[in-house]
This record gives structure tokens, C-alpha cells and sequence, in this order.
């Protein structure tokens, strides 16, 4: 699907380096920033670095170091922000996974948290890593500019609660089985999915002025929205092995999506769409916007 | 037990007008903090605020505003640390009182929050809670001084991470059924109940001298491992009823306690000592830590 985007075979293979360069950064910053798996108490901590390392493409870290070379943010405030997000999403992932939740044995290719350890490890192992997330991000000295940190974590706080990313998966509980609207499934996910990956790109752009912090806004929210439905079409198209978690679980838990409420056709056009939006907000930005042009690209093409 | 203390029947009734006047204030704060009930999600924002509101004795906020007027910290300063504290606090008991945790049906003298909801709205009725602790702490122009906003936000995110409250829990799980030394046990609660209770008295004297922050942390170690000495005394002598939650849950567990490893009459000896302890630290501050000297009183002398 989407063919025409990103002809350029030179430009992905500049990509896919500065990638798997960031991707091997933030596996090392969060490394050394998780407790040691021998500190007590060992199985949490043993537990947390399981969830939290050597897990999937790292889709927020990368928008969040994308964004911090357009804005000229410092290196280490780009790490800690990287690794804050990071957590948020592996403790967001621990807790969908739990049996009150989507009931999920299988993440990223090896057995969920809670199969590998058990339910009450998982729900501390979640609680702790959104702890450990703020505390990074509240390190002193992290930022010369103390709003900023301080904005930081505001951002960070608001993105992963009722408001947003939990809010989401409340939203997204209370939807299974029920006909929800497509501006309701929207909305959904504009907090499950697309309020940290907002969150992701703005941290990121932390430095940037107003225009391009507007910009970047605008990208966030419509590459976070074509993020969730190529995840939903991901669900119905990919297999288990491939996707390392279970395929097809959105149809089988009658779940709305946006293959179920759009079709597969229209849902392909839809995220097409939404990945030009995303594309359109870069535009005034030229070439130093590449990193977050190829991201959107990497996002909306993933293949399996 | 422990008559000696607080003989002046005259500073008790003060006391007790300055902790109802708090609880009041808290309970405000909290309900103007919380999401309106009808604001989306419903279902979430309702359980929150069920979980979090009309609850306890508020200790941990007396604390912070008791350590707050020994240190001037700034009244708006002193509510949102008090909220934050206590919104971390709500989470954590939610979360305990999960299936996968303790089990526990009763709550405060009501349903506990998966049952009153279910297990995944009380699942992320805790982690939204816990998010919201740190978008209140996170404001901006909260503090005139930013750093020290920062470092209010990082002693909160270590209180309630995997080296302090979500670890303590750990090890508590950890620790049914077997035999513990009285050194571990000490340490498991330092952790689990300790922390939180020196964050809640730390972030109240933010504002305060090195000379003030090292007694006040000196005086929570204390009263938090009193406090929590009191609460394994309760366990064992009062009934659900009065408790507000199950009574003698510890035992039926085989959960290693103060009392089970010192005896009840050893247990309140101990209590009295760390009591005497925590008035030893504010010994320096004389009538200025009045509150705080009230409030180990309050703390050990609960009854029932």
C-alpha cells in the first residue's frame, strides 16, 4: 500500500541508519536508566527491564529524537525525554496486556509480563515504570531552562492520564461489542495512541519556538491517528509470528476499528490522508524536517 | 496504650480544629483536582473520583501542610503537594485491593474499587491517578523558584517507584508465608509506607533550610515506620467495622507483621520508641513544630 510514498531508495537507507542509531541509543539509555536487575527487589526490577527492553520499533523515540534535531534540543534532554516516553508505552503495554484488560499472552514476540512473571508483578512492574518515567524527566540540572523541564513533565502527566492515554483505554474498554461513530473511534484514539505520540513529538520539540511547536502539533496528531489505523489494519492483514503479539484480536474481542467502521479500502485511504496532513505541517520546514518526513513514511508503510 | 503522650487535653482540641480545617481544605483541593464526574471518560472519571475523594484521615496531607507552615513553604505550593501525596496515595490503595494484590473487598468503610467498578476501571483509575499527581505537581508557575518545583516532582516519582512505595509492595508480596527478619520487615515498610509519608512530609518543607529538610526527614523515617507499626497493632486488635477495611487480613494472609515477628507488647514498645524518636528531631524548632509534634501523637495514638 501507499507506493508513492517515499521514492527515494538513497533517502531510506540514510534513514534506516539514523534509525538503527537512535534505536540502539534509547535501548542503551534505557539500560542504565532502569534499575539493575540484581537491586532489590530483584523480581520487579528483573520484571521492568523484561517490559521495558529490547522491545519494537521504538516509533516514539524516533519522533522524539526527529524532533529534537528540528529544534536544536539538547542531546541529553532528548535522551531522558525519549526514555520517559518509552516507559510510559512499555507500562501502558504491561497493563493492556493483564487479564482485566485485553488478556494478552504474547508481546513483541515473547510472553506478556504478567504469563512471564504473574498479574500482581505486572501491575507493579506498569506503576513503576510510570514512576521511573517522571523521575527521569525530573532529574536536577536536566534542563538549562527550568520551564522547559517543568513544561516537560506537565506534557508527559497530561498525555497518560484520564485525559489521554488512559482515558483512551477506558474509552476503548467500554467500546467492545457497542457501534461507535468514526468521530467517537477518533476520539479514542486520539487518546490511547495519539496523545503520546503528541506527547513524543512535542518533548522532543521542547526547544522549538511557537511555529514550529504549532507544526508539530499538527504532524503529531495526524501521524499518531494514521499510526492507530495501521495498526487496525495490521490486526486484520498481519499473522501472529510477524506482528509479535496476537493478530486478529480486535475482530475477535468485537472491537470497533477502522477497518470495521471504514473498510479496508477506505481505511487504507484514510491513513494515506492523514499521512499528507502530516506531511503538509512539515512543509515550511524544508529538508531539516527529514528525519520526521522519513518517520512518517516508516510509520504508514511498516511492513510485516 | 502510650498515655504518656499528649497530655494537654487543651493542644489536642486545637489540634483537632487545625486537622479538621485541613481535611476539609484537602478534600477541596482534591475534589476542584479531580475530573468533573461528567466529563469524558465518565465511567473512569466517576471511579476516580470514588477512589480519591471522602477518604481517611488524610494523614499524609496533614503532614505535608504541617511541615508546609514549619518551613513557610507557599499555601498553593503546600495544597498541590498535599494533593499529589494524597492522589498517590488513592492509587496505590486501589491498586492493592486488586485481585491479583490483596484481594480486598472493603475500602474505607465501602466497596473497594474494583468491586464498586470492575478490575479494569480500578486498574486505570490507579494509573490515571498516579498521572494526575504529577500534572498537579507539574503546573506551571506553581513555585516562584522552579527547581524547586523539579525537585518536589523527582522525590515524589522516587517515593512512588520501584525503590520505594511500587517496591515495598513487591517485597510485601514477596514476603507471604515466609519468615522474615525483623531488619527486612523494616525495610519492606520503610519502602512501602515510609516513603510516601517522608515525601509527603519533604514536599510540605520545600521551602525550608538543609538544617529543616534533615530533621524532617529524620521525623518521617519515624513516624512513617511508627505509623505503619500501628497499622500491623490494629490488624490484630480492632474489627472491620471500625477499620474501615478487613480486619485481621495480615494474619489470615501469613503475612509476616510487627506483631507477628515482636509480639504485641514488644510492637507497641517499638511504636512508642520511634515516636520518641520523631520528637527528638524537632526538638530544635520548639512551639514552630507544633503541628508536627501533634500529628506522631495523632499518628500513634489512633483509635478506633
Amino acid at each position: 500500500m501507499m507506493n508513492n510514498i517515499n521514492s527515494s531508495e538513497t533517502a531510506m537507507l540514510d534513514f534506516s541508519a539514523w534509525a538503527t542509531e537512535k534505536q540502539a541509543r534509547i535501548e542503551n539509555v534505557l539500560n542504565s536508566t532502569l534499575p539493575a536487575a540484581n537491586a532489590m527487589p530483584q523480581t520487579l526490577h528483573n520484571a521492568m527491564r523484561y517490559s521495558a527492553l529490547e522491545g519494537g520499533k521504538r516509533v516514539r523515540a524516533l519522533l522524539c529524537y526527529a524532533a529534537s534535531e528540528l529544534c536544536g534540543t539538547d542531546t541529553k534532554v532528548a535522551d531522558a525525554a525519549a526514555c520517559a516516553v518509552e516507559l510510559i508505552h512499555a507500562y501502558s503495554l504491561v497493563h493492556d496486556d493483564m487479564p482485566c484488560m485485553d488478556d494478552d499472552d504474547l508481546r513483541r514476540g515473547k510472553p506478556s509480563c504478567h504469563k512471564q512473571f504473574d498479574d500482581a508483578t505486572a501491575l507493579l512492574v506498569g506503576d513503576a515504570l510510570q514512576s521511573l518515567a517522571f523521575e527521569v524527566l525530573s532529574q536536577t540540572g536536566l534542563c538549562a531552562q527550568t520551564n522547559h523541564q517543568i513544561s516537560m513533565l506537565n506534557i508527559l502527566a497530561k498525555a497518560s492520564g484520564s485525559t489521554g492515554m488512559a482515558g483512551g483505554q477506558a474509552i476503548d474498554s467500554a467500546s467492545v461489542g457497542k457501534t461507535i461513530s468514526r468521530a467517537d473511534l477518533e476520539q479514542m484514539h486520539q487518546l490511547k495512541t495519539g496523545a503520546l505520540i503528541q506527547a513524543a513529538v512535542l518533548l522532543g520539540g521542547i526547544n522549538g519556538n511557537i511555529v514550529k511547536i504549532t507544526a508539530l502539533s499538527t504532524y503529531a496528531k495526524n501521524i499518531g491517528l494514521a499510526f492507530q489505523v495501521i495498526d487496525d489494519i495490521l490486526d486484520v492483514e498481519a499473522d501472529s509470528s510477524t506482528l509479535g503479539k496476537t493478530a486478529g484480536k480486535d475482530a475477535n474481542n468485537n472491537k470497533p476499528t477502522y477497518v470495521s467502521i471504514l473498510g479496508l479500502t477506505d481505511a487504507k485511504q484514510h491513513a494515506q490522508q492523514l499521512y499528507n496532513n502530516a506531511l503538509d505541517a512539515l512543509t515550511p520546514f524544508g529538508e531539516s524536517a527529514l528525519r520526521l518526513h522519513e518517520l512518517a513514511g516508516f510509520i504508514t508503510q511498516r511492513r510485516f
